[in-house]
């Protein structure tokens, strides 16, 4: 495939699509220095030519094609082997109109740059061997995070945590195949009976692969926000929390209106944690008639996927309660309005709106329904968010269960060196040591652009 | 006021508010690179503080507050004299996630650094003589220029094009003062009869301002963009009209609905003229009791301020078409759908917007309604599109004109005088060198943050 030839220059712009008083546009690729060098006026095209490393070089772009300026522009120079991909690149960094953008977009793909595929600068990184395959998802991971928890769990992986981990537990589980292997190439009797097959290790091995497959959920809870429905009878007062969520908790993105009219979602955190909250309020100032199959078939199927549904009832209007939902799980009973009627519900949270009564309580609530989620995730240790490395983890910790199997049921050790293996082999895709087109495809392209 | 104190370091994010690669956030200000090595781990701190302007130094950042990682980030070093602002300096380039961001500009915060005013960067650059205001204007002109003509202009006067043509008048003219000081303080009979008044140069003076006076009408629809209404009958066709706009010509900015529902907006370039167009259509979809009073007075309102109302008719109804708009020198009439109804009308463009008949000519006739207001700027000579710098050209004519006047008349000189130092002030607050904090404010305070 195209890009995993890295002889051509890749270009893309590398911040947001939106006026601002600067843009970077980042270029990567043998050579492109001495192109860009084409397109800056006057001596400062030498002076890029013959510039450093890591050194930041001020200069006027302009396209050779027709003569036209560009833009003034600050352009930082990374020889081959420094810099993000670790080939010769430079950023540019231009006034960040959008129009400038445009302008010196049209110039880098006049000069014969190739437009970058999502996440290509950090593959290029990859096979160059900057990182390895983990640390490149961190970056990813990182841009996405929604939370400084999960800012920190990213950070914590691009700084080579789990790079590290793996590469201890591998250390281990190469240990076990080389005892295998002696014991499949020796017989008994040159051997000794002192050289028995390690069963700890291989546990120790699956129990620590088992600690890092189960922190999943409290990565991914922290990487995408836990999914909270807000339910209940007209005039419970659903609006009302929403918007108080979003008023007493530090709301990292704003309100948004869903692609249809049925629901209205927003991201905070509480005590923490990220949290997505959806409100299907908006859905039900709708008249009847304007009530769509579809409209009905979204809003079923946000309720069945929430980690945590608040079910909002009025004290005013008992008549309207639901008492069947305290037996569900996932679901946090709240008898609202309780400044205007005082009453207590069995299995109901006393709140009230109005006045804040019972918030507190209330997000306790919360953080408690997702306490076992995130128990690991709080003392620090390492956490993956990543659906592919919990794959590769599970395959791994498989093929281990089975070579110890295969080992306490005294069956032939080809066979347990093949599960063994296995495991090694798993563990290599998972940091990128093994690896195939297919697998860097999907990881780079859910990259955004010019990362 | 504060912020002409530049004792105080502040911060910016320089690039958009947006998830991206990567994000710019900019700080400014004596001692800036010693506080942020204080909160850069191991060694890197120490290499930060030791290293040479122009510089990039790759580095993890944390919060000494909590001792909490915050990322991994590049830093470009400026020491004092280099840089943007003329101030040290230095730029983070950081993971564009929104919670990376918020993470350092907090540290920003925590470390001591003051969220910096629209502006206050290029000010700083202002007060510490890196450019002249006219250029500080040119710099907020390229970030908002709509085009790749009113980009080029702005770029232009970055350069110092408007500031080097002042100043060759402002000598002009200060060479007349000197010759009117010397009669002043001279008599006739010490000076010769050959000292005359330089009526001519003074013409000549006048002259040269009105050039650059008048080119504000070119720059500010190159900078601001043409403003083309589409009106006419329901059904004639002007959706379609401005879908085919936006498809045929390069448009630059996607189309967007205005905050009512009265118009939609949309930028496109026709002939390379930056033309925004407003389409009154989905104000008309809404049923009669949805059209409220303010919306038919916005709707007016766009047709009063167009620079171009294109008045779509239907070929296929002509019972519709309102003939008086063929006297509206703003107005193209147009016929619309001749391919269903080939027929004439007098002062009437034929088009069809469904095989593309006529667009060409109606293109041509768009660039020709603009053509008194852009024939200027076609020559490369100097535009102007800031409406401060108008106001200070015109002032300075009038005084001029006064001036002339007042010698013609046979005046005293100290009445000339007077005029052409009135004139003089004005250049010179033209150009920044006399000039006041109101003035810096209004000037500052329409920059976006960053810049």
């Amino acid at each position: 495939m195209d890009h995993y030839n890295t002889e051509d220059a890749i270009f893309a712009l590398a911040t947001a699509w939106a006026k601002s008083a600067i843009a970077v546009v980042r270029v990567s690729g043998q050579g492109c220095i001495g192109t860009l060098s084409r397109a800056v006026k006057g001596r400062t095209g030498e002076r890029l030519n013959s510039t450093g490393t890591n050194r930041v070089v001020y200069c006027r772009l302009f396209n050779p094609k027709d003569g036209s300026d560009v833009d003034d522009v600050v352009v930082t120079v990374y020889r081959d082997g420094h810099g993000y991909t670790g080939e010769e690149a430079f950023e540019i960094s231009c006034h960040g109109g959008l129009t400038v953008v445009t302008a010196v977009l049209q110039l880098m793909s006049d000069l014969g740059f190739r437009q970058a595929l999502p996440g290509e600068f950090t593959l290029r990184a990859f096979l160059h061997g900057k990182m390895d395959l983990t640390r490149s998802e961190a970056v990813n991971e990182l841009v996405n995070a929604q939370g400084r928890k999960g800012q920190l769990m990213a950070l914590n992986r691009l700084n080579g945590a789990l790079y590290r981990r793996i590469g201890q537990i591998k250390d281990i589980v190469a240990e076990i195949m080389s005892i295998v292997e002696v014991q499949l190439d020796y017989s008994e009797d040159e051997i000794g009976e002192d050289l028995t097959f390690p069963m700890d290790r291989l546990q120790k091995a699956i129990d620590d692969l088992g600690t890092i497959h189960d922190s999943y959920n409290a990565g991914r809870l922290y990487s995408q926000g836990a999914r909270m429905v807000l339910a209940g009878p007209s005039n419970a007062g659903k609006s009302s929390l929403f918007n108080y969520f979003l008023k007493e908790e530090r709301s990292i993105v704003s309100a948004q209106k869903g692609t249809t009219r049925d629901y209205i979602e927003a991201m905070c955190t509480i005590r923490g944690i990220p949290v997505r909250i959806f409100d299907t309020a908006g859905f039900r100032d709708l008249s009847e008639s304007e009530i769509e199959e579809e409209g009905i078939r979204r809003s079923r199927s946000l309720v069945e996927s929430a980690d945590i549904i608040l079910y909002l009832a009025d004290s005013t209007d008992p008549s309207e309660i639901d008492r069947s939902v305290v037996h569900d799980p996932r679901c946090i009973p709240i008898l609202n309005k309780v400044d205007l009627n005082d009453t207590d519900l069995e299995g109901f949270l006393k709140l009230s709106v109005a006045t804040g009564q019972g918030f507190n309580e209330l997000c306790d609530r919360i953080c408690g329904k997702l306490t076992s989620d995130i128990a690991q995730a709080d003392d620090g240790s390492l956490v993956i968010e990543n659906e592919r490395q919990r794959e590769d983890l599970a395959r791994a910790m498989a093929s281990l269960r089975s070579a110890k199997l295969a080992a306490d049921s005294g069956l032939p050790l080809d066979i347990v060196s093949m599960d063994i293996q296995e495991a090694l082999e798993a563990l290599g895709e998972l940091t990128g040591e093994v690896t195939t087109d297919d697998i860097l495809d999907r990881i780079f392209s859910s990259f955004c652009v010019g990362k």
